[in-house]
């Protein structure tokens, strides 16, 4: 019987899957090496590197299962806590999720439509990607990139010497650019047993590589099983156990996927309002060996992430049926610090509240929620 | 904007509390002279005694607002910290509870049916007051009963000097024996700004005086409505703010008030895992002066308490659609250390799944089952 949860990272992420699991039952121990970790209220911090041989031996020892709160915890560290206990998801997801150009190779030798893509180690590289794939694309890093992070769009021929000098220090990949008609994002928890739950697929919307809306339920029966079908094989194939995110574009009708995340997903935290199981719970369910609980919608939902403050919404303008998550952080410019997600019966409901949250938090025009609400 | 809440107690009712407090950012600080108090580990402990003034000093210093998790805290206390913050419910919220003479008296002024009573101090009012009720009758404690501690039911005349000489050292109560056919409570919610809103009612089983099974939604439009009518007159005549619970009979259709508690309530737990909001997300919702949260059921739920010790339950015999809750306290006979909710989207659902529950925590038959879900 699984009684401690040992989490690679301790952040906001790492946060909320202690508050699901704290009335489970469940003791929490963070690795981090962040000194105000924010998670580290909920539990017992290990304040040390990723590669702290004598803090990873702790971790394992201690728990009895070891999850993640983001996936880019070196190879060597997961290897090492596998050694002393289970951890899921299974460290290879986790690899797989790492590089780009790995990533993309999986999803397209699991027939996952993907945009065109091409490995850029060298300027004779991207001129052949470019050549191939032709303009506008995309070029990443392979690695390490989050939040729009080390990626620049190419538009003219005279944009790849810039992108060059600044990418070129790194492994790279050349993508197509997608002029899709939506963003959005399949989550999904597997069990152990293959249970498998999916939630509603949400509709996101980015704000310069940040994820600033997502809403739920947003999409037909038809693009919803055509998701689940695809997440359903990257997790088959990596005999997955826990929460796994999907982002997909949507472009004519089409999914097209851009990448997963082996863990629990910004775009999924308004399921802690308005699904009957929350991501944070399902994952944990997942990883202890529980059932998995019901994914589906108890109300429609939109979410806004809030960056770098807490806007100041005094209690008296609080509106009705929206639920303020403070995951207390110091203030930094553009760092998640929390989200706010509006719950609603109707879909007129939901989009007059939005419309009144937006004006509050003084979220700007470009974040355009007729776009996200239709 | 409120922060920090102060709780006078820190029993399951106050980690309950904090556990949906946390998410909204709010920071806990719980006296309680119980060194072990279970609400511990999601805040601040102020070790101390209900009459330690310099402990009530600093909680109310330290808080935003106060609030209790159960009603027994002494007058004073309740005073002293209402001289420093604001304190919810009213404390006189509290003193018209914990006398059960004041209670009956304050229910039967404001028109809301009750068993008959008599108050006694003597042997002679014992026997005034038994020619009045009739047998059956129940003695009661004034104060500080709880769990079906401290009272006696009376069936025969000599029962009387039976009951006298084990409760006769304190001031007494004697009611009319209820021969109900059901026992459910209301939980609402009212906020400073008179917004109200009502949990579905709930039916109760109690065994040996403390609450067993609590399941909802349970009974018709019409009951709804006569016992929101009753706990509502109650909170207008208090300028009631938080949660309150209102424990009633039923006998032949109609509503018989036993008594209220002025807090979160342990027949309202279920609300945490089938309710849009849960009683205590709400209780705090009220106390800060947020909006209320919708009080409807998101599915058919059942509570069993769990007492005395964790069921030895392995993950892998763990039922779809049940969540365990631990309060992480120490195991002692009779003590209540968690509860279980069994959720399901048909009553046929919530039976059968019930039914396999019960079987694995080995409630024993005189819990019956079919009793509370017909």
């Amino acid at each position: 019987m699984i009684r401690t949860v040992g989490i690679l990272g301790g952040g906001q992420l790492a946060r909320m899957l202690a508050q699901a699991g704290q009335p489970m039952g469940l003791n929490f121990i963070f690795l981090d090496p962040a000194k105000d970790a924010c998670a580290a209220e909920l539990g017992e911090h290990i304040h040390a590197d990723w590669n702290d041989e004598n803090a990873l031996t702790e971790l394992g020892q201690a728990a009895d299962v070891v999850t993640f709160d983001f996936e880019n915890v070196p190879e060597q560290a997961a290897s090492l806590i596998e050694s002393l206990c289970p951890v899921y998801p299974p460290p290879r997801a986790l690899y797989a999720s790492q590089d780009r150009l790995r990533e993309k190779t999986l999803m397209q030798e699991l027939g996952i439509p993907v945009a065109p893509f091409h490995p850029v180690a060298s300027r004779p590289d991207l001129l052949a990607a470019v050549g191939q794939i032709g303009l506008p694309c995309v070029l990443k890093t392979r690695r390490l990139g989050y939040d729009g992070k080390g990626q620049m769009v190419l538009r003219l021929q005279e944009d790849m010497e810039r992108a060059w000098q600044i990418l070129g220090g790194h492994e790279l990949i050349c993508e197509g650019f997608v002029p899709f008609d939506a963003e959005c994002s399949i989550i999904a928890a597997r069990s152990n047993e293959r249970q498998t739950v999916y939630w509603p697929l949400t509709r996101n919307l980015h704000r310069e590589g940040i994820l600033a809306i997502s809403t739920a339920p947003a999409f037909t029966p038809q693009l919803q099983d055509r998701a689940q079908t695809l997440i359903h094989r990257l997790m088959e194939h990596l005999a997955y156990t826990g929460v796994m995110a999907l982002e997909l574009f949507i472009q004519d009708g089409r999914l097209l996927a851009n990448e997963f995340a082996p863990r629990v997903h910004n775009s999924g935290h308004w399921t802690i309002d308005a699904a009957a199981t929350s991501q944070f719970e399902n994952h944990l369910r997942a990883i202890c060996s529980l059932p998995l609980g019901d994914a589906a919608c108890t109300s429609q939902a939109l979410m806004f992430n809030l960056l770098g403050q807490m806007p100041a919404v005094d209690d008296e303008q609080s509106l009705a049926g929206v639920r303020w998550h403070d995951y207390h952080k110091t203030s930094r410019t553009g760092r998640k610090i929390g989200h706010v997600t509006v719950t609603a019966n109707s879909g007129a409901g939901l989009k007059a509240k939005s419309a009144q949250l937006a004006k509050q938090l003084g979220v700007s025009a470009e974040v355009n929620l007729a776009a996200v609400l239709g």
